[in-house]
C-alpha cells in the first residue's frame, strides 16, 4: 500500500503547518486538554482532507501527527486508521463545498455551556457586538443560535442529527455536543479561527451574565 | 491620489510602533478577540490621527495595518476606507485637544459589565484604591462613573449621545457601549494604557463583588 | 554512607529531567503554589523511585532537587530526608506494579473541589466526554468517582484510609485530600500527565456547572 | 547633596535586581495593575531599605526605578521623594528586625477579598493545607487570621491602626487594606514571595468556596 501519494505533498505540508500553528495556540489557551480536540483542512487538489491523528498533544504537533483522508473517511496513502470523529469533519466538507477548515475544541467554557444549554438544545446569542465576527452577521441585533446535540459514542447517530438540522435550512457555522465541545468552520483557516475565538468569547460572556443575573 | 503624504513619515512610524506594541500586549490578555478592537494616536504635526485598519489580528499588527485619517474621518494619503468606529476616536480628539491616544478594547469583563449595567446607564465605582490610577482622582473616596451607552450600528446616533453626555459638563475618561466594549483615552499612550488597565481591573472587581454579595 | 549509588545514574537523569519538565509546566499553570506539590517516577532497574525534595520552587527544579527512595521511603545514596508525603507516592507504587509516575498537585480548582465535596467523600463525574482521557473509560456514559479523603498531618492514618478504599476493589486512578490537592498516576509520565490535565479540567467543569445551576 | 552614597552600591544592585525579578513575575500574574504596588528589601549594612519608586510599570523595573530610604522614610543619596506608602514598609522593618523583604501587591483577588471581609475586619483561613506555607504554621488545623484595615489616604492613621494590632501581641505575617491590596513580608525575598503566593492562593480559594456555598 506504499503507492505514491495521490495528493500534492507541498499542499499537505502547508495544511499541516497551518493546523500545527493553530493547534499550538489553542493548546496554550487551554482549549485542547488531555490530548482532546481535532483539526482539519481541505486540500486544494481534489477531495482530500488533512486531519489530526487523535490522541496527540495538540501543543506539539508535527507533520507526523497529521494524516490525509478522503471525504468518506478513508485514509489516503497511509496505514493509519483515522479517529471516529473524522466523520464529523468530512460531513461538513461534503455539505459545504466552500469550507476549507474545521476546528473541534474542548474548552472548559464550551464544555460547561454545552451541559447547561443541552436541555434547551441550543444557545441563543443576542445583543453582543462580537456576533458580527460570525460571517453573515452584520449587526448585534440579529439572533445567533448554536445548536447543542446530545453526545453519543455512535457517530452515525450524531451525523444523522446534524444532517437533520441542516436539512431544515437553518444556517449553521458551529455546533456544540453536550458535555463535549465545539465544532466550527470557515472558508479559510483564518475565518474558522475567527469563528472559534468569537464563539469561545460569546459563550464565556453568556455564562458570566447568567452567573451574575441569577 | 498618490501625492506626498501630508504627515511626517517618522512620526507615523513612531505612532504605528506604539500602537502595535500596545495591541500585542492587549491581544495576549484576550482583550481583542476575533479581530475586534481599534487603537489610535494623534500625531504631533497637525490634526492627523494614526488608527488601526479594522478586521486585523491585533496580536500581529504591522505598519500596513495602520492608516491615517484627519479629525473628520477622511483618509489621508491612502485609498483605504477607515472603519465606521473611527468616528468615535476622532470625536474624542476633537473634544479633548490634549488627548493623544484612544483605546477601544473588547474584553469579556468589559462586555459582560456593559450588559449588566446597561440598564442603569452607568457603572459606579467607589471605594477602590485603584480609582487613583484615573487622572484627576486622588482618593478612593471619590465616585467614578463610567457611562454605558446603548449599542447601535449607526455611528451618528452614538456620537450624538456621547456629545450630549459631554455637554452636561460631567467628567469623562472612558465609556462603555452595551454588549460591545470600552473606550478610554489619555494625554499619552502611557496614560491611556494606565486608564485601560485600571478600568479592566475595576470592572472585574465590581463583577466579582456582585457575584459574591448576591 | 557515600557508597556507590545502587541505581543507574543515567536512568536517574532521565527521570529527573522528565519530572523537572512536567513540574515547570504545572508551575506555569499555577498548580504548584508556594513550593507545594510533589512528583515522582519509578526507575527501571529495581524498586527505586525518583522524587522531588519538598519545599522547592517547582518552576525551577534541577537534578539537585530530586532524590531517590526505595519503596519503603528509605533514602538511597543520600543524606537527605524525604518529605512526609513520600509515603503517599510509594504506597501507589507498591500497590500498582505497572505505575511509573505519580503526580501530586495543588491547584485552586483541586483545593476548592476537595473542600466542597469533602463531606460527601467523593466527586462523581458523569456525562463529560473527557472522562475518556482516564485509562479504562471508553464512554462519557460511565461514572468516574474520585474519592476525597480527610486531611491529616499523620501519614499512616491517611495511607490506611487509602488502603481501605483500595481493598474494596473499587478502581482508582486518582484521589483528592480535603483542603489539600490531587494525587494521580499512570503507567508512564505521559499517561499520568493526561490524567492530571483531564481531572483538573473535569473538576473545573463541575465547579462551574454547580455555580451556574444553583 | 550629591555626597557619596552611605550604602554599599553592590548591595543596592543585588537588592534592586531581586526586586525587579520579583516584580516582573508579579506583573505577569496581573498582581500590579496600572503601575500600582510597591516592593522593598532591607539592605545588609545598616538601616537602609531599597524600595520601588511609585508610579512605574512593575513589569519593567530598572535600577533607576528603585531608591533608598532610611527606616524613617528619609531618602538617602537622592533628590527623589519616596511615595506615601513607604511608611508602611519601614513600619514593618522597624518592628520586625529580622524582616528583609516587604511586598505590597494589588491583585483582583486581594482587592475583592479586602472589600468582602472589610466589615468583619479580618479573613479567617482554616482547613487549607497551604496555610503551612506561612512561617510558623505547621498544620492545616490552625487558624490563620489576616486583618483587614480600613483604607485611608492619611498614612499616620493607617500605621497607628497597624501598631495597635501588633501591640496586642497577635502574630502577623500579612494584612489587607480595604479596597486596596495586600502587604506581606519575610526574612528573605524567598520567604516573602512564598507568603505572597500562598496568601493569593488561599484568598482565591476562600472566594471560590463562598461563591459555591451560597
Amino acid at each position: 500500500m506504499n503507492a505514491l501519494p495521490a495528493y500534492d505533498p507541498e499542499q499537505f505540508s502547508a495544511c499541516a503547518a497551518a493546523i500545527a500553528d493553530a493547534a499550538r495556540e489553542f493548546a496554550a489557551m487551554g482549549w485542547t486538554p488531555a490530548t482532546s480536540s481535532n483539526f482539519s483542512m481541505r486540500m486544494d487538489d481534489g477531495d482530500y482532507v488533512a486531519i489530526t491523528v487523535s490522541g496527540r498533544d495538540k501543543g506539539r504537533l508535527g507533520s507526523d501527527d497529521i494524516m490525509v483522508v478522503d471525504l468518506h473517511d478513508h485514509p489516503v496513502a497511509t496505514e493509519r486508521r483515522p479517529s471516529a470523529e473524522t466523520a464529523l469533519h468530512t460531513q461538513i466538507y461534503r455539505r459545504f463545498p466552500d469550507t476549507r477548515a474545521v476546528l473541534h475544541t474542548h474548552s472548559r467554557t464550551q464544555s460547561v455551556a454545552s451541559r447547561l444549554f443541552g436541555r434547551e438544545g441550543r444557545v441563543r446569542l443576542q445583543g453582543w457586538e462580537l456576533q458580527k465576527a460570525i460571517s453573515g452577521h452584520t449587526t448585534h441585533e440579529s439572533t445567533l443560535d448554536i445548536p447543542v446535540f446530545p453526545n453519543t459514542q455512535h457517530m452515525p447517530e450524531l451525523t444523522a442529527r446534524i444532517d437533520a438540522w441542516l436539512d431544515t435550512g437553518r444556517p449553521l457555522h458551529a455546533y456544540l455536543i453536550d458535555g463535549h465541545g465545539l465544532y466550527t468552520w470557515g472558508r479559510s483557516m483564518d475565518e474558522a479561527r475567527r469563528h472559534l475565538e468569537a464563539l469561545e468569547f460569546l459563550l464565556g460572556c453568556e455564562l458570566d451574565l447568567r452567573r451574575l443575573s441569577s
